[in-house]
């Protein structure tokens, strides 16, 4: 089941033509149907992150390691899996060099240069970069060793000032994965042993793929004060007083196009909501007799939709069957399917065909520029509808470790449970039953319960998940 | 001479507050002033590979050594100046791994699998990324040990559909150079001697700093079949036969950025034309009296600026004087200044500023959503042809070796030259006066002369500079 599931995962990526393996072990091509999801991300998520005040920029590739070494917590979580950089042209380095899993660590330690006075805050920096972690056991767009991803970057003179700010960008993930990716959420605060290496705490966004395991879609940390205090970023306050800086991290990357294809997909391939589609609609000609015509006419449709903002193709090549084609950008996920004869052309018509229903319908090509657009909105809002009842109706209850495996058993998905507090309860649960604790939902149930391990009386609420 | 132009160029990258020094020898980071001039670069850029037909894709960072062995030219050219991995983790790699100093083996060794078929062809990608040089002198923007640049890779199925191509890409870096940066380049082909490392030929955009020292402003290479046999590149043509693809590479970097801030830039700081400004506009409302209705002007005035896709900033800090406000901009390069005061608010008028030519006018506030984008227009075009102006009256004439020192002393500039086509003349030339062939403009003169170094009969120009 769960091998099938990994099988059919692995066809709809290499059939959609969205990547390829790299030489190196863990390693992949983002070929450009799949890069031009990742453009559609980054063109999206990048003007929520201008709106909310952030600039980007960009910061070196290479992190000395003594700069790694310096928060001990981070460098714990980090040191087994990165890549290091150990000779420059023909000479040995004097001090090995990180390829960056991320960049807290350089980051902050030009912080520490660049902010002197409580003028300077907040400092609100964003970086778009390739990032990279020697994973053992890697999956196209879920877990490889090298991937894009933004990662942004804060500090603020207090505590409650970052607190808002690592929310803030929890609700911007939440929003942007919610209506571009049409993929529900569930926000929480991770529980200790899940937090960030460095964190004073992590907040998450948790979505649950089609074979009811969770996917962590975007964190957003809260760092304390843990990085200013090792590298000494300080400012003076308004009574001239040194103080450290409150700071924050966040980030989503590439693994999203993970999560697209796994809340989306199915038998027949990818679907890809259209804000997100690299094409939305897709002409294909039905090119019998009259081919020039029909050509034409395709071509004059095509021009029609694009002056809306519509990315939009025409495939009228001719050494492919009109249902070769129809099958073609079925497994690409395109949206909608435009079809188009001569006898179409002469009744007015044209003929739609929806990649989430599969509905075909005969409409008058008078009303196309009106009826593309609302049928677009109507397929993202179906298809995060159609996710969001998925998620509900797979999100389950458990009151014992036995309850869990039962369910898990029957069927995967999220599962509330009560829980102490403690995180030898956790690590119980994950061994007995595969399941972690993805976040604290902040929606909390009212009331009390009994711990799922221990049966502590408990008031906090945990989900629980089998995870990517 | 020298030292002080060197000093005056660091000097307004740092106060304009474009990039810093990172901890590893010859690394900067991009801050956010300098970053958005990227983002309007690749913007654009991106808009024009686009356009004629290219698609973006990303290919790992990490290339095995053995791919870099395998064209020979290709690893003489690099493996002097790359960084290595040479371990994952708390392992020791078996192969050594390249950061990938550019692209082609990596690319080339996917294209092998990817073309089969004539109808494969052309395969037209682009790829935005970082890559590694590992640089023994290095200087912000122009040479650093990683940079951000564009990398495109091209596969055809015949030597004139690459060398079109290659054309094609060195117009488009012609065009956009010219039109949005203000920098006029001139077009020619690589000398042997100077030509890309597995390269047939390479094409390339020169510039003149106003230092008189060129600048290559970007390249084009055809690689011919060089690439494709050592890759396996074949696809099967028409006949079934089985051919060799012809490979074209193109590429400009965060180089660009250091060309623009030579080009353009004076005393006063840096001057930025306004295609590529990240801020095109600034309004710095004058706080004496009527404060609040003051600075509610400037803040209308930007709002009705922002609705003609104009980047404007206002400045309505009020512990900072008018004054320092005026001079921070200037040294920034933002293109307009407008200035606000109580009183030329009770006359419906406003000082306009332009950073390119230092003149003041008091201008109407009635026109001006019109009068903006008509000077902006204007300041880009001066800019153009004063940097134009500039290289035409520092192209000089050499013809032999003697005079172009002379020149080199007088004044530095482009020294066009006769020459016979013998390396070792170029190699003398350089020797003798640190000037190297730019490219053999495709702009040649008519008629013959004699080379510059050997006096030989000669039908060819090459332009001659010292260079960055
Ligand atoms: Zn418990
Ligand atoms: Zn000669």
């Amino acid at each position: 089941m769960e091998e099938d599931y990994s099988r059919w995962y692995l066809d709809i990526v290499k059939k959609a033509d969205l990547m390829d393996y790299g030489p190196v072990k863990g390693t992949m091509i983002i070929k450009p149907y799949g890069y031009a999801i990742w453009e559609n991300i980054q063109k999206d998520l990048d003007r929520r992150f201008k709106e909310t005040g952030h600039e980007n920029a960009y910061f070196p590739l290479l992190i000395p390691e003594s700069y790694l070494q310096k928060e001990m917590n981070h460098v714990e979580g980090f040191a087994p899996e990165v890549a290091w950089v150990t000779q420059g042209g023909n000479e040995q380095l004097e001090e090995r060099l990180v390829v960056r899993p991320t960049s807290e660590t350089i980051i902050c330690s030009m912080m520490s240069q660049w902010i002197q006075s409580y003028r300077d805050l907040p400092m609100k920096l964003n970086q778009w970069a390739n990032v990279m972690r020697w994973e053992k056991s890697t999956k196209p767009f879920l877990r490889t060793s090298e991937f894009l991803w933004q990662e942004g970057h804060t500090a603020h003179a207090t505590f409650e000032e970052a607190e808002e700010e690592a929310l803030t960008m929890l609700d911007v993930y939440k929003s942007f994965v919610e209506e571009v990716l049409a993929m529900p959420v569930i926000k929480g605060r991770k529980t200790e042993n899940e937090k960030f290496a460095g964190a004073v705490h992590t907040y998450s966004i948790e979505a649950l793929m089609s074979d009811g395991k969770a996917l962590q879609a975007g964190t957003s940390h809260h760092l304390g004060q843990n990085f200013s205090k090792v590298f000494e970023i300080q400012y003076s306050d308004k009574d001239n007083k040194l103080q450290y800086v409150h700071q924050t991290s966040w980030g989503v990357s590439t693994r999203l196009i993970g999560g697209l294809i796994m809340t989306h997909s199915d038998d027949r391939g990818l679907a890809l909501p259209p804000k997100v589609a690299p094409i939305q609609v897709v002409i294909i000609p039905i090119l019998r007799k009259d081919k020039e015509e029909v050509k034409n006419k395709a071509h004059q449709i095509k021009d029609q939709l694009s002056q809306l903002g519509i990315r939009v193709k025409v495939d009228d090549r001719e050494e492919m069957t009109p249902g070769w084609k129809f099958n073609e950008y079925e497994m690409r996920g395109v949206p909608i399917r435009i079809e188009l004869g001569p006898k179409d052309i002469e009744k007015e018509q044209f003929v739609l065909a929806r990649r989430d229903t599969g509905e075909k319908e005969f409409l008058s090509l008078a009303d196309l520029t009106k009826i593309i657009p609302a049928k677009l909105d109507e397929i993202q809002q179906n298809m995060f509808n159609k996710a969001e009842q998925f998620l509900k109706t797979h999100t389950f209850e458990a009151n014992s470790i036995d309850e869990m495996k039962e369910q898990l058993l029957k069927e995967k998905g999220f599962i509330k449970s009560w829980w102490c507090g403690d995180i030898t309860c956790l690590d119980k649960v994950k061994e007995e039953t595969g399941a972690t604790a993805r976040n604290i939902p902040f929606d909390q149930r009212e009331g009390q319960g009994k711990c799922i391990c221990c049966g502590k009386e408990s008031t906090t609420t945990v989900i629980f998940a089998r995870a990517y």
